[in-house]
């Protein structure tokens, strides 16, 4: 089943079939969970690391059982190659920090890549769902019924006073970090971006780029996510998201609007060329990859491309990642080599 | 037969038939005459104008009468707007100088534009032949052939000291000037246009850009013309421009492989993604235009694209050039309108 996922361009979230896809790529919850006597996993040694682990194997056979959820896999990372690791953290399936140092670590694949479970993060145990356009609620009520059914099979560091114990303090209390994947090229062609998320941090929540705390906002996409985990209840904290994205989602939309009222020529030669440059290009960076992506999925979302997919657009984040292409190709590869693979690789998915 | 002239992007010498069409894109033969017993055109006053355009008249109807060198129209350049004088241009049919005060002058044009002939510009009549390739003696016979022609029905200003008389002595002799527009996209991309155009400028030949002096070389584009017309004959002035031209031609394909020996990937690169944009842009500027067209016909000498014909090729030169551009519209265009209409032609053209 990893292999299956590792080569998938097209989990279920880029589809695209959910709510105001047309702004928002992704909606995610993400629970943090410890067990009960247990330390902290940085606080661990080796033999309650893997003790963990063996409760997490429960968890795993847990959620094949009681079925509805999908079909699950527990996958250590140490038995993953650094490359593969890679690729789960560009898909999302793991963070940046779980892949490096794999000893004592694991994560749980739900088939679909809907959920995972990665075990011995920060947490125990880090839950977390992620559906296609914007689906906060629908994603919060399956992770919720996902942690129902861990919950049934192990017990939660939990206290009547401060709810889930978490090893930050900044994730203790619901433990819940609810977050959305916005593409703003609107916003950002209309230098509208800046004055609208500055404004948006006010609200308790913070804005980051793609790949999370760090990295720039490149290709126009924002990760827009709740700060305040304690002191608001599970309900408050994701519809308090869901009302700041529809504002997101209408400043977005009144931006492409007047994009094209005011410049109609511009943006469709801009859009129309990344197209074209996308179709033919025989060298093509990430960061290049990106721009032109951003440009493309704007042109096909105002119906300027047509015949050009959601899916397809979207697969394209995914065939275009350093990690990916490698593992596609069954090799390292220098990053020229990467720059004419990511090249082919995307000429063949929009010509085919 | 001026408007189907004025309309046409395909006149014979972009079908690309001649030999050596990789490198050159066309050979023209000029012949400066002038008539006896009339002063030079800047020194005539109108009525003497007139009588010469009375004689050009009697030129065409003998070209028509004589057969064989197709069908020939004479035009008064005063009965055109600017702007259809200007197309004219942009074909080579007349000189930037011939179109700037129309008074009193004419251009006699043949129906598939290989001759054309403009009186009372700086010589009485210029005698202009513009085949496909590398074909300078069939050019030049063909240019010899009208000229017999003209002779046959009107008198040359001729000394048997001097040779033809012409207003500027650089003409006197020969009135023959012999040139080739060659295409060194793989002398330009090597860094070494400079050093064989320069030295080929030591045997006795100007090197300029695609409009004539003092335009610079754009896309890659090079005028190789004799400069001298006195001292040598007819012949020795052709076969030494035929020799100067397969030098360049040899440079230049040896260039083209050295291209593709050392950069493989960044030629292709180039070419398909100017190839991208000319099929997608919205918005293109005659220099860009230029700039693109120079990698894509690179790009189908070499194979890199198939199935592009020459001819299409070729056409893009005419059909980007501004006024050609009004001039299919029907009317005059700002700058910007008319980068929007040359996308337009130029994506219609490549995706038909």
């Amino acid at each position: 089943m990893l292999e299956d996922i590792l080569r998938r361009s097209s989990p279920e979230w880029t589809k695209g079939s959910g709510p105001d896809s047309d702004v928002v790529i992704s909606s995610r919850i993400r629970l943090a969970r410890n067990l009960e006597l247990f330390p902290f996993p940085h606080m661990m040694d080796e033999a309650a690391a893997d003790e963990v682990l063996g409760h997490a194997g429960r968890v795993t056979a847990g959620l094949n059982e009681s079925g509805g959820w999908g079909s699950f896999e527990m996958f250590r990372l140490n038995d993953m190659s650094a490359l593969e690791r890679q690729v789960l953290v560009e898909k999302h399936l793991i963070s940046p920090q779980h892949s490096q140092d794999p000893r004592g670590k694991a994560v749980i694949l739900g088939r679909d890549e809907t959920v995972s479970i990665m075990v011995n993060e920060e947490d125990h145990l880090r839950i977390q769902c992620l559906f296609s356009g914007l689906q906060l609620q629908q994603a919060f009520v399956f992770a919720g019924g996902v942690d129902d059914v861990v919950e049934s099979v192990l017990d939660y560091a939990f206290s009547a006073q401060h709810g889930y114990l978490t090893a930050c303090p900044t994730n203790a209390g619901t433990g819940l970090r609810s977050s959305v994947m916005v593409h703003l090229p609107g916003l950002v062609g209309t230098n509208q971006a800046g004055k609208v998320l500055s404004a948006i941090g006010k609200l308790g929540v913070a804005v980051r780029g793609l790949y999370g705390e760090g990295t720039e906002a490149a290709g126009s996409m924002f990760q827009v996510s709740n700060q305040i985990t304690l002191g608001q209840s599970e309900a408050e904290i994701v519809n308090n998201l869901i009302g700041i994205s529809g504002q997101i989602i209408n400043q977005e939309r009144k931006a492409r609007a007047l994009l094209m009222s005011q410049a109609r020529e511009q943006v469709e030669d801009r859009v129309w060329r990344a197209y074209g440059i996308l179709r033919t290009a025989r060298i093509l960076s990430s960061d290049e990859a990106l721009k032109l992506w951003s440009d493309v999925r704007m042109g096909a979302e105002m119906n300027l491309i047509r015949g050009l997919s959601r899916q397809v657009v979207n697969e394209l984040l995914m065939i275009t990642r350093p990690a990916f292409l490698q593992y596609v190709e069954g090799r390292e590869m220098s990053p020229f080599e990467r720059d004419c693979k990511r090249a082919a690789l995307v000429r063949e998915r929009l010509t085919s």
